[in-house]
């Protein structure tokens, strides 16, 4: 049984398609998510059905195979059950791929306030709040006011928050400019802060240098070893002391292993990961296998950090390591080979560092084009999505602005309700 | 000013364009609902920003007009101030337009239970109950109970629940069938449940039997002269005592003119809309317009249907009196020109009803395709809608079958809580 259909679970039930195992994936959603696309969703260039894609449809061809929508709430290792918030389903062999969610690390005010952009429903939610924003500053004569509702301070100076500020930057600046008259736009201020002393920390230093410039260029506020220790009603208190107003805080500078993890009762790794052997097994339950962010897996001391690569890699490995003891031959260790990372900034910039190779600025952006779209999981969806970026290329228009939830009637609560009554 | 950005509204304000008037458009949406489409996005062939278009890019174009986000809470006739829930906003004229909505008609339970199409959130809110219902199916082995969940009522034989019994079907029959093992399907059904002796009471007897025949072929079992009197949990009961189990109601048997009648005190028509003169002037207050599903008009004794052919006429005739009366002219009366009707039961199916000619079956359907693609709103919208309806009727696929919601911290309530503590 895979628990999880992201990256590491999707890739780990393909790799054991059509071989001699009934699999069983459990997710909380009925759709994977092409998460390094999640804030195109949040800067409105791109709609939901583009980045995420209905499980059931791309396992449709995995005949061994059967889908669960459900929320796994724990694991009972003794007797081999995943308890869920439907009912709880056996296992022979588990592979826990529950990923990350937002860390806010217990910082003061922070939770409830600011918003993540770890899932779908998180980029849909901050795409409705910076028009909303936008909505009520057109409301307001007070530029103290205005000034505050339009001030957006993006946390966390990695490919996220780039990415992010880069892509709010020109939403506000190419687009929103035209919808709102121009009085507002100059009161719009985008702040990226970064604990550290500079962006991209995990790139080569002249490559963080270009993405800094690239971001000041476009109006960004780049606020390098600014350390957030609390937030408060539309403003975030610094270390040293230090008041920014904002009315919207969106908070990429961490994430901590999903919740399953304290259920496995087993040594954790940085941001409550779970710690595994060289093999990706459970210490003391070598039918339980941890792959993708979940997992604390060391390699020349060093914990694999939390991206894609590291996750699909971790499940072929597993998903061949299940047919190995299936067949009565001992689980291998587990080897990560790092393909390089890239990050966009926007319009014609992006980094990109590939082995020895360093790219920045048009070509770097090409590059990171040109992967993702090759990486996006349906045919369909590339189309769509080639058609949305060349648009928004041609046209400076960003065809989605919505503010939208989907509303209706709450059948369980009326439920309730009535059986309250009855 | 204008209020409502539906077809009535929009048409409103776009025929005031490049006039000397300074006007402003409220409404509660940041969108325009292209509500023909809604039963698509409902059905999982189309994603919100194909039938929702952003308002302030509709009206980029108008130069005398400003946008203003706000619910409309009531009208202060003497003081001349529309109230909304941001704060009051004065007119010189005043045209309202904000619409109709689901009517329950006090029927017991149904308010709460049953799900309505009347709005984009309704319409993804039914989406997400379809699929739900699938995945939930899928947990269980009790065959009743799936039977149950799989029951899917279609309250209401116009246009609207016409044209949703047959989307739904296709999305069964064609798309949930390869993705939900094949023993549920048969599970299925779809009921569609007229208080009338026929379909589309609207149109001529042919046109009727035609829908009837088309759907009855794809698997919806249609009933006739069934009357709701009370719905309950997963049932509804009908007049004469019948009981129908149902895991999904769907109401589309009536609208009410928006909540904002109520406030004007004048005399109402049928579903509590405003009665006007035949100049569409408020009695007694000629300053004040009221267009669209909100109004009631009538011409030889008939009060006008609550389509769009009628409010977008109303509205260009309302603009050119506000003109008139700036000039010192008097306001002429209205005179409706019906340009016909036509409705869709999926595939290849339409009925279609212009002055003398009627149509039926593939002519129908294409006639339909190509009307709406000519009437969406905008030039990326028409294309992106093409490529879907190619894309599901070569493929016989849904693209947008996601279980979605935004979610997100909430603002307000944190700095309702924060209030509280400090």
């Amino acid at each position: 049984m895979v628990v999880g259909a992201g990256f590491a679970g999707l890739t780990t039930v393909r790799a054991l398609s059509g071989k001699p195992v009934e699999v069983v994936l459990v997710d909380r959603h009925n759709f994977h998510t092409f998460t390094p696309l999640l804030y195109q969703v949040a800067s409105a260039l791109l709609d939901p059905a583009e980045v995420a894609h209905p499980i059931r449809g791309l396992v449709r061809p995995l005949h061994n195979l059967e889908v669960r929508l459900a929320t796994a709430t724990g694991v009972d290792l003794a007797r081999r059950r995943l308890e869920t918030d439907v009912r709880p389903i056996s296992y022979d062999f588990l592979v826990l791929a529950t990923g990350s969610a937002t860390n806010f690390f217990g910082i003061e005010g922070l939770a409830g306030r600011a918003f993540g952009l770890k899932e779908l429903e998180d980029a849909l939610a901050l795409r409705n709040q910076v028009l909303r924003q936008f909505e009520r500053a057109a409301w307001t004569e007070d530029q103290g006011r205005r000034r505050r509702l339009l001030t957006f301070a993006i946390v966390g100076g990695g490919p996220t928050g780039v990415e992010l500020a880069g892509a709010l930057s020109e939403l506000i600046r190419n687009v929103l400019r035209k919808d709102f008259p121009s009085v507002y736009i100059r009161d719009t201020r985008i702040l990226l802060l970064e604990a550290g002393p500079s962006l991209l920390p995990a790139f080569v230093p002249g490559l963080r240098e270009s993405a800094r410039r690239t971001l000041a260029g476009r109006g960004v506020e780049v606020l390098l070893e600014r350390k957030v220790v609390a937030a408060g009603d539309e403003h975030l208190e610094l270390e040293g002391g230090e008041r920014l107003e904002a009315g919207t805080v969106i908070w990429t500078a961490g994430v901590r292993a999903s919740d399953l993890a304290a259920s496995l009762g087993a040594e954790r790794g940085r941001g409550g990961t779970v710690k595994v052997g060289p093999t990706l097994q459970l210490p003391g339950h070598p039918e339980v296998f941890v792959v993708g962010d979940l997992a604390a897996v060391t390699q020349q001391g060093l914990q694999l950090p939390q991206l894609i690569p590291p996750a699909m890699q971790e499940a072929r490995h597993v998903a061949g390591s299940i047919l190995r003891l299936l067949a009565g031959e001992p689980a291998q260790p587990f080897r990560y080979a790092d393909p390089g990372m890239m990050a966009t900034i926007g319009r014609n910039a992006g980094v990109a560092e590939i082995g020895p190779i360093r790219m920045s600025g048009f070509p770097g952006w090409v590059l990171w084009l040109g992967f993702h779209l090759l990486q996006i999981v349906t045919f369909r969806s590339k189309l769509i999505v080639l058609l949305n970026w060349a648009w928004n290329y041609l046209f400076y228009d960003r065809p989605v602005r919505l503010l939208v939830r989907a509303a209706g009637p709450d059948p369980e609560a009326a439920r309730k309700r009535g059986r309250k009554l009855n």
